[in-house]
């Protein structure tokens, strides 16, 4: 049985990805959840997940004793491991554009998520105004992020929302538009899950269509399933709270 | 034929990469070169790569028309697209670890990254010393590195020594131990070639045997044109320069 190694689910953002990415297709795997301590190097997170990964950091992999880390290269790995579940998208040009989207979003955003820490449960709607207002490079983010989710949303409405639909939802599909990023739920989905969240939490302003793709992924049951144990966590981590003193 | 969109070779760490990975290989492309003149969002670099990529960054590859962006991207485009040249690692937990390193790579070394900014014609041995005196996350992250490459390098030292090399340099290889990464040169190699640049420009303290995996590294032909090309650049950015004011 695979085995998933996490973080705190109100915290970890990377953790996130390939827990949703493996609920929402339904690949049965064991989740162990590494509480965060602190991350000095003394710390109990820090002493156990040494013992696993190599890089010291969740997410890992272990698939019968062998461990793969990195989200990015955790998404590949099941990729290949389970090629019935269409995890990237099939066709090559559709898949390249997911590989980078997903790459970007792994090397950059930097001034949007050090500024907005994920932080499930957290309102910080105060704190999103304030960091909105003084902070453009946040901006610029959230900006690309609109392209980049526009773009590609207008692009996989077409097909899905007429033929492709299961009968009973038709209707529903060919007024509600776009689905996601590629059409069906991938691995760049999963991957961008984390960024909804803290548009969310930091009501960071965005236009309809976007708030109306966080609305759908929000209500995926893989995601939804990681959400409502985040809501359920009640384990109030100083060193991830910059906003506030208590719950 | 593919075109490849790169910065200054001299600057460009992520540029490096995709454009050492064709050479390396053998793929023909044509370089087109957008000088840095700034990242300003009025800047010509960022006007004409803005023309180019979504994300607004170099590295870019077009293929007929059809554009990928990020340099891990690429990367996997192109192995899927030239899958005899093996740019992965052939067997899957070979590939899965080179995954592993390529995606820990691209979204982490912050510290490094951000202290030693790719330079290869300068010598910063002063700066370097200084950066390796004060940032101890500059030293972590080198201590990570140093890991990562020593146990790679120890477990794929053995069958290419022997058996697999090519007779007439099979005494060499037998005496110098281990070549790449993963054996063969792939494209974990590639992307760690540009923060071989910066240890060796900050002359930051390795090991004897990643100073040789270096060395290595610099003298395949793939590398050692892009070095070269740098070498020859002579174009002096302010803004890619914190520790000098002139060449
Ligand atoms: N690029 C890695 C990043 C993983 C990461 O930074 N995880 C955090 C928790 S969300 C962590 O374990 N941090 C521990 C540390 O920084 O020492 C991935 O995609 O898996
Ligand atoms: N994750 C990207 C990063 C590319 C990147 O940051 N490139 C730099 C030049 S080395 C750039 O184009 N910067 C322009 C900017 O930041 O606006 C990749 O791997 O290709």
């Amino acid at each position: 049985m695979l085995k998933l190694y996490i973080g705190n689910k109100n915290y970890s953002s990377w953790s996130m990805r390939p827990w949703v990415l493996l609920k929402q297709a339904g690949i049965p795997f064991e989740e162990v959840k590494l509480r965060f301590d602190s991350f000095d190097a003394n710390s109990s997170f820090k002493e156990k997940i040494g013992r696993v990964s190599p890089a010291g950091k969740v997410p890992a992999l272990d698939d019968g004793g062998f461990v793969v880390w990195d989200s990015l290269a955790i998404a590949e790995y099941l990729a290949e491991r389970f090629p019935g579940k269409n995890l990237w998208p099939q066709s090559v040009p559709a898949r390249a554009r997911a590989r980078s989207v997903c790459a970007e979003m792994h090397s950059g955003f930097g001034a949007l998520r050090s500024a907005c820490p994920m932080n499930i449960e957290a309102d910080l709607q105060e704190a999103g105004q304030l960091i909105w207002r003084d902070k453009p490079a946040v901006r610029a983010d959230v900006q690309r992020l609109v392209a980049m989710w526009s773009e590609l949303l207008a692009e996989h409405q077409g097909p899905r929302t007429a033929a492709d639909a299961p009968s009973g939802d038709r209707e529903t599909k060919s007024t509600g538009g776009a689905r996601f990023l590629f059409g069906d739920f991938s691995i760049a989905d999963a991957f961008f899950a984390p960024v909804c969240m803290r548009l969310k939490s930091y009501a960071l302003p965005v236009p309809a269509e976007i708030t109306a793709y966080i609305q759908r992924l929000n209500a995926l049951p893989g995601v939804k399933a990681w959400v409502d144990d985040a809501l359920a966590e009640n384990d109030f981590r100083d060193f991830e709270e910059p906003y506030r003193i208590k719950r």
